[in-house]
């Protein structure tokens, strides 16, 4: 008798709902829902407005794709709820919203509705940078050892600057939450009536270590007296590790879902790393990227090493019983489409068009017969600063090696052979500080779609590329945890470790590097790297001053 | 009694004549004659293939322009031939042909219609790159003195690298010829019947210097024992001073032409150099900037400075009893073109057709309402290498400061504000140097027809930009110099000063510097310059050795 779980992926604009089967996961159907009120970054439904750099959710969304996408893929495969034995969700992170003590969101409750602070906070709501540089600035005076675990850094987007925008901004909002709780662990608490937080947003997101807890009370009280005690009052120390059962599928959720109460719900996870067990991925030195319009690296190692630069490293942070490490880089395919927005010309266009192809295929064949090092051109993929390992938001882009006879087709190149050096530069980062990274895996739209990018990454790291064998890698990485969420005897697994090998999947296609290639981008990434660092490290603040520069002038219209 | 002088300036593709007052400059007609054979690069007219970076040009068609335009602007005037006091000529340089002792092109010989070394090669024949690179080897090794009068290089445009072709490739062709002169100077020889060669192409172009004349016959021999009498039987010691007449038209001149004869002719001159009148500078530290697709820097100094980067200095060789000094940017109005070829994105062409306007109209709309440093970019503007100050062909452009958020008319803009920091960077050298340089004047396409790019200029160099008062510079230069040859008690002038501050003519407008924008441009220079150095300077090569590596890959196509 087949069993059958379902995995729900939650995105920035929509949900997804997948079912795949238990043992193999063979996935069956799926569906998407799209959040209603997407993303609101200039008003509220009601008109409120909202500041720069805000970026605000509906919960009512994140309800409404486990009542309308779970009970399609149901009816989609045919499958009785009877046989599927369990449901795994991930979310977009940090995307932190405040709730009252039963998880009721306060923007649920009338009189807040105008309220922007009662509202998910979205990972791209940036309007808390001030507090965050505030956070950093007080953090490294005190010697705040946790903050190396961020690679010196921690970001606007966590969940400390947040609240303490809502504390600073709108106190009686912060008064009134019971809990401040990340999204991927408020729908967990929907689904199985029980707040149980994950290891991996607490870790990466809320600056909490397995070993040392959270930041002490007296760290708190620095920032502002109101958060001295916000951990207990507002976050949790109970911290459950990935891979394990969250609870059931309340009486409550069976309505909402179709799926059969007592059904099994694993721990809430973060959509990237949820990927990692997708790809089969079962142990250290195996690096994930996933690559859309910005690209995430996910890794695991045996031991806990401070690599300046990355996002984080959390046990148990991706898989239970390592170290889990995260590093990014902030541009890529965003990149591409840059420069097909504001830089292809029309002749271009018309000829894709005349030829009925997608313009990044039309480019795509122009580009793919350049060889290495034949255009002359390397840029320095910052268009939107640098993630990882400068960390730096006020680097920008740069491109040499223009002629009169550079063509479009040679720009593009550039731009892509470009963020694969920046994903060299990050794993030779990691090598550089003690943590091995011995194979290469790619997921997400672009390693689907894009054959010459993916031979281009396997050239200039110089690793075989494995692609990821499903398109939906974070919510069939969902559905693997709710399978070991489910356990053997029900039909699932007992381990994620055994449920990656079984249900993850890579392509038949592996990108091998091609040595003549590999050899040329060993010399462009020696070029690459110098001009890196000679940018990037205080050799020349160029790209610094510049900003300044744009960022006084823009200021000076406002007023 | 209305006295007329007509000039001709002989251009790439086209003649133009231009009728003036001798004595106002007031403009009567021009006439344009555009060659027939063009410039030949691929083929002879009868099929005979052309290598690599040949270009050619049949001097029929210089001929052609006497018989065409010159008739032409005496119809279109009404003026009698008999109130034409004088004729003067301007050309492209270095443009050299192989004639016989009576001044016949070998090209017209019929054993030579075949013979590609037989015909005239244009000023950018780069053919002989090899044989200017191994007289710069020498000549370095050997320490001679009149090297560092070029800015410490001489290019393969040059007569001598393009005479070494010829005895190198095709002996015979060297051997027939009697005469390798100037296309400047073999014009004048079929107007007055007379061989004279100008001051202006022999400092510029072969070498001379007015007190150490050519280098030593050692010298040629050290580059080839044939070359070892070239100067003496090939060119000629015989040099003459810009500003005098060469001589008068011969009857069958005046058959041509439609002058009578015995109408004097001003002695040869280039094409950026006689623009130095038209504007009305008589005296020294006035630069002009002829800006086309590339720009000339022409001025004057009272001294004989060896300056680093520069084209050339002459005696005599902008404007008798002066020193003349030339400089230049590579890649200007090209710079824009490449853009709007290139990268400007199908949505602004539409919408400019929409609007009905130039696509150049169009960006300048958008791009001038940003103030210097809004758009956060810097360009280094080598997309052709730079000429002066680094006289280097293997560096290529870059870009820096791009966002997600660039648009195209930053980019745009950027390109235009570096040509501005390279003038800059020009006029700082000169001034470094002890040449020293107080006003600046700007003519040729971009001057007439792009205010934002001149205010752009006026405010990086921060000096007043004055502005042509003619549309056809060169041409109107040729014509203030043929009054001179004509000569006062004619209709003229006995001195080209005198000529110069009375027919040469600005516009009204002067754009001056904006002080607050000069203040931000003074930053945004700093900062060219210490990329300027840091690429160009050897403190990173990596454009050379991108080039190199691209060359290695083009060639390996070819074999």
């Amino acid at each position: 008798m087949r069993k059958y779980v379902v995995g729900v992926d939650y995105g920035t604009l929509s949900g997804r709902a997948l079912l795949a089967d238990a043992r193999t996961g063979e996935e069956l159907a799926s569906s998407v829902y799209e959040y209603p009120h997407a993303v609101m970054d200039k008003t509220l439904p009601d008109g409120t407005p909202l500041g720069t750099d805000w970026a605000l959710q509906d919960p009512q969304d994140y309800l409404d794709v486990l009542g309308h996408a779970v009970p399609e893929v149901l009816r989609k495969s045919s499958v009785s709820p009877k046989d599927v034995i369990g449901i795994g969700t991930d979310f977009t992170a940090c995307t932190v919203l405040p709730v009252k003590a039963d998880g009721t969101p306060l923007c649920f409750l009338p009189q807040f509705r105008s309220r922007p602070h009662a509202y998910v906070k979205l990972w791209k709501h940036h309007a808390a940078q001030d507090q965050a540089n505030r956070l950093n600035a007080i953090a490294a005076e005190r010697g705040e050892k946790w903050l190396n675990n961020y690679g010196g850094k921690i970001s606007s987007e966590w969940a400390v600057p947040k609240i303490w925008q809502i504390a600073e901004e709108d106190p009686e909002i912060y008064d009134s939450m019971d809990r401040f709780i990340e999204a991927a662990d408020w729908i967990v608490w929907q689904l199985c009536g029980k707040e149980v937080r994950n290891s991996c947003t607490a870790g990466y997101k809320e600056m909490w270590n397995k070993k040392t807890g959270f930041p002490s009370d007296d760290f708190f009280r620095a920032l502002d007296p109101k958060l001295e005690h916000v951990v207990d009052e507002k976050f949790s120390r109970r911290i459950t590790p990935l891979g394990r059962k969250a609870g059931e599928i309340t009486p409550e959720a069976a309505r909402l879902t179709g799926l059969l109460p007592g059904t099994a719900v694993s721990v809430g996870n973060v959509d990237a790393h949820v990927c990692i067990p997708a790809v089969g991925i079962d142990g250290p030195g195996k690096m994930l990227a996933i690559m859309g319009t910005s690209t995430c690296h996910i890794m695991m190692g045996t031991q806990e090493h401070q690599v300046p630069g990355m996002c984080g490293v959390v046990e148990d942070g991706v898989l239970p019983g390592y170290f889990g490490y995260e590093a990014g880089q902030s541009c890529v395919g965003d990149h591409f489409a840059w420069f097909i927005d504001n830089c292809l010309p029309a002749s271009y266009y018309e000829q894709a068009q005349k030829e009925k192809k997608n313009i990044h295929q039309f480019l795509r064949e122009k580009a793919q017969t350049q060889k290495p090092g034949e255009s002359g051109l390397l840029a320095l993929d910052w268009w939107n600063g640098n993630r990882s390992v400068l960390v730096d938001v006020d680097l920008s882009g740069m491109m040499l090696g223009m002629t009169l006879q550079t063509k479009p087709e040679e720009i593009y190149r550039a731009l892509i052979e470009a963020t694969a050096y920046g994903t060299r530069m990050i794993i030779e980062n990691y090598r550089e500080h003690n943590v091995p990274v011995d194979e290469f895996y790619a997921s997400g739209g672009i390693s689907q779609k894009d054959p010459m990018t993916m031979q281009i990454y396997a050239d200039v790291i110089n690793m075989p590329v494995k692609i990821a064998g499903t398109a939906q890698g974070p919510a069939l990485g969902s559905a693997i945890f709710a399978s070991v969420a489910a356990g053997k005897a029900a039909g699932g697994y007992d381990s994620i470790f055994e449920a990656a090998r079984a249900m993850g999947k890579v392509k038949d296609v592996v990108y091998r590097p091609i040595p003549e290639n590999a050899k040329t981008y060993d010399q462009l990434f020696a070029e690459y790297r110098t001009l890196h660092d000679y940018f990037g490290r205080g050799a020349n603040d160029v790209m610094k001053r510049l900003k300044k520069m744009k960022m006084n002038i823009l200021s000076s219209y406002k007023k």
